[in-house]
């Protein structure tokens, strides 16, 4: 039997990533997949994350504490309010407030040392193309740049010869074009969270940013989506 | 009066990043201070960091827990033992067990993240030309791939227009030369603790690469490291 080889995947348990991880095992890879618990409002995206990860059969499952609200900076470790409702057609000048300073870098430098330890030199991402019109960190020149400080940053690079690749196979994609390459993987997108802000039991609220990103993307693909939204706002 | 440029100012507590904190402050910048409590052995270097911070009269001084025991990978995060009296006349082939996968791509990405919330543009790290002989995450083509990162990563730079600039005033001096400029700018270096592998009661164990380093640097200065040593390795 070949060993597969490994790899390290950012994993939320939002849709995204969980499509990434998805798209990870399918390219045969064995993940390693890395949760932040960093102090987010959505105490539930860990949960996902856990549940996902186990749904996929990954074994190697490592949920990393940083306190981000130490530094601050976002809605979404703060408790300002998250926006609701507000106008998706953001341009790149449009940087919405739940976007938390250097996240990606943040997560992907974590990434970089797990990668390093478990000996993979495959990282995956699940940045993607809506993302990429308002965070500037979810940009194709952003990974370009961060790939080559990977390649000088760690001992497997410069002393092993390992050449870190970091992958963003939704980059390019829609949401709902996201949605469908999941479905085609047999992602049960039931277990996943994208809400910055649900409710008391984990509901979705419908409203954020997130929120109707998502909704709009099931619309789009024809099917509601599974997940539980407060009742004001039913997923049609 | 006018307002001083603020700064980001990684601060361990160790010789060199009091150091580089006191050249910061020196250059007319008002520090934001940045210390990790990322599970390191040396429980020490946090209080270090604080005394240094209260001394050097910095006033928004952070601790970012981060839990890279999760990643483990190192000596300095494990309950591995950390190695004694190693050969110090290390090539850039020869990373010691201590090295911390991806540490200073993970420091400077928080940093990276404050210096955006308190609107600086300027993030100091006192890697040296020591350091550089065996971390690959202290020489200087690594910092300037990140400088790139950060010019990418950021609300501040893409929406903004901000220049980050990594500041490494150090990373051309000996120990020695650290440890003269710091005198000249009146570091109090009895504040100050390197020791990878300290005594119950703080006290520097003599014998691990960074008490070498440091021991040596002050014998080559002509003056007694006025830090306290295990009773079977006065300072000397």
């Amino acid at each position: 039997m070949i060993s597969k080889k490994g790899c390290v995947v950012l994993l939320s348990g939002g849709l995204d990533s969980t499509t990434t991880a998805a798209i990870a095992i399918d390219e045969g890879f064995r993940c390693h997949a890395l949760t932040f618990d960093y102090g987010q409002r959505n105490r539930w995206e860990i949960r996902s994350a856990t549940e996902v990860a186990n749904r996929l059969g990954i074994e190697d499952h490592r949920i990393l504490k940083i306190d981000l609200r130490t530094i601050g900076g976002s809605a979404l470790t703060s408790d300002n309010p998250v926006p609701k409702l507000r106008d998706l057609h953001g341009t790149a000048t449009d940087i919405p407030i739940t976007y938390v300073p250097a996240r990606n870098t943040i997560f992907l430098s974590a990434a970089l040392g797990l990668a390093e330890v478990v000996e993979a030199s495959d990282i995956f991402i699940g940045v993607n193309s809506i993302d990429y019109s308002g965070y500037p960190d979810c940009r194709p020149e952003f990974i370009n740049a961060f790939q080559k400080v990977a390649n000088l940053a760690t001992k497997a690079a410069v002393q092993g010869g390992v050449k870190f690749k970091i992958h963003t196979p939704l980059i390019s994609l829609s949401k709902s074009q996201i949605i469908r390459k999941g479905l085609s993987l047999g992602v049960d997108y039931s277990l996943t969270r994208s809400c910055y802000d649900p409710g008391q039991n984990g509901e979705a609220c419908g409203e954020c940013d997130a929120c109707q990103l998502r909704l709009r993307a099931f619309r789009n693909v024809g099917m509601v989506d599974p997940i539980r939204y407060l009742p004001k706002h039913p997923a049609r």
